[in-house]
């Protein structure tokens, strides 16, 4: 069934997800979008604040997309989000750490405009095999009600 | 010459780059981060909010932080960031649409605990080819000092 608006409740906190990274994803990503020395050169990296090779911040954000899409935005009525509220980077992600996801709703309104939807607010926190939190961030989401007809809600 | 914690004034705006977004990377970036119809399926997009494919926001994210390391940071003593203090994702971006970057610096003050280093607070806005603001985001860097003899101010 799909998860819509109803589905989040604030305060609840969910768990999920698991992805190993490896040095060559890291590498992959820096080449594209963020080619600076700490996230493609573990050479270049053994003097600096981060003290090896570590994935770029956007990497990880990107990583926590893809988890989101695959253990709640796929089979849903989401109709995007307006933004990031923010995030924070607490530790590096290194190569072979495997990330995993904690989801608590913070909170869970009806649009004043738009009848067929609702924001649900979230802190999404990343955590590594070790269970430190490497990066949170926290969104609002758009999601449809349930039963108000549109393509998306089924 | 590097660019350091000194060259960053408050009140200054400044513009640069120019990268133009194809079918092609939109739904490659799609596919590895964030896999929704939308983002991957002209034809399943054409009811949507977006009203036809658009890039994934996490794309466009991406996007701007390549612009900003390819003429801001490569030549800079940029020491990373805590974290990201706010997006916003005003229009979609289209195959084909040209990006390019106006940053203006908010803040700059030097860190309490680090005298090699200052913290300089940024408000960045993602233009397309017709000058319409697509996303804002405000973030505030770390950036060595000049002259405090760190291997990363040359």
């Amino acid at each position: 069934m799909t998860v819509c608006y109803e589905d989040f409740t604030p305060g609840e906190i969910v768990s999920y997800g698991a992805r190993t990274i490896t040095r060559e994803e890291i590498t992959a990503f820096a080449t594209l979008y963020d080619p600076q020395p700490m996230h493609l050169d573990e050479a270049a990296t053994a003097n600096t604040m981060l003290g090896g090779l570590a994935a770029s911040g956007w990497h990880t954000i990107c990583i926590l997309m893809r988890l989101n899409v695959d253990h709640m935005l796929k089979d849903s009525a989401s109709m995007g989000a307006p933004g990031v509220k923010e995030v924070k980077w607490l530790k590096p992600v290194r190569p072979g750490d495997t990330l995993s996801v904690r989801r608590t709703t913070l909170e869970a309104r009806l649009s004043q405009s738009r009848p067929d939807m609702g924001f649900v607010g979230f802190l999404f926190e990343l955590l590594n095999q070790k269970g430190e939190v490497v990066m949170t961030q926290e969104n609002v989401m758009m999601i449809g009600r349930r039963g108000t007809g549109d393509a998306h809600v089924s």
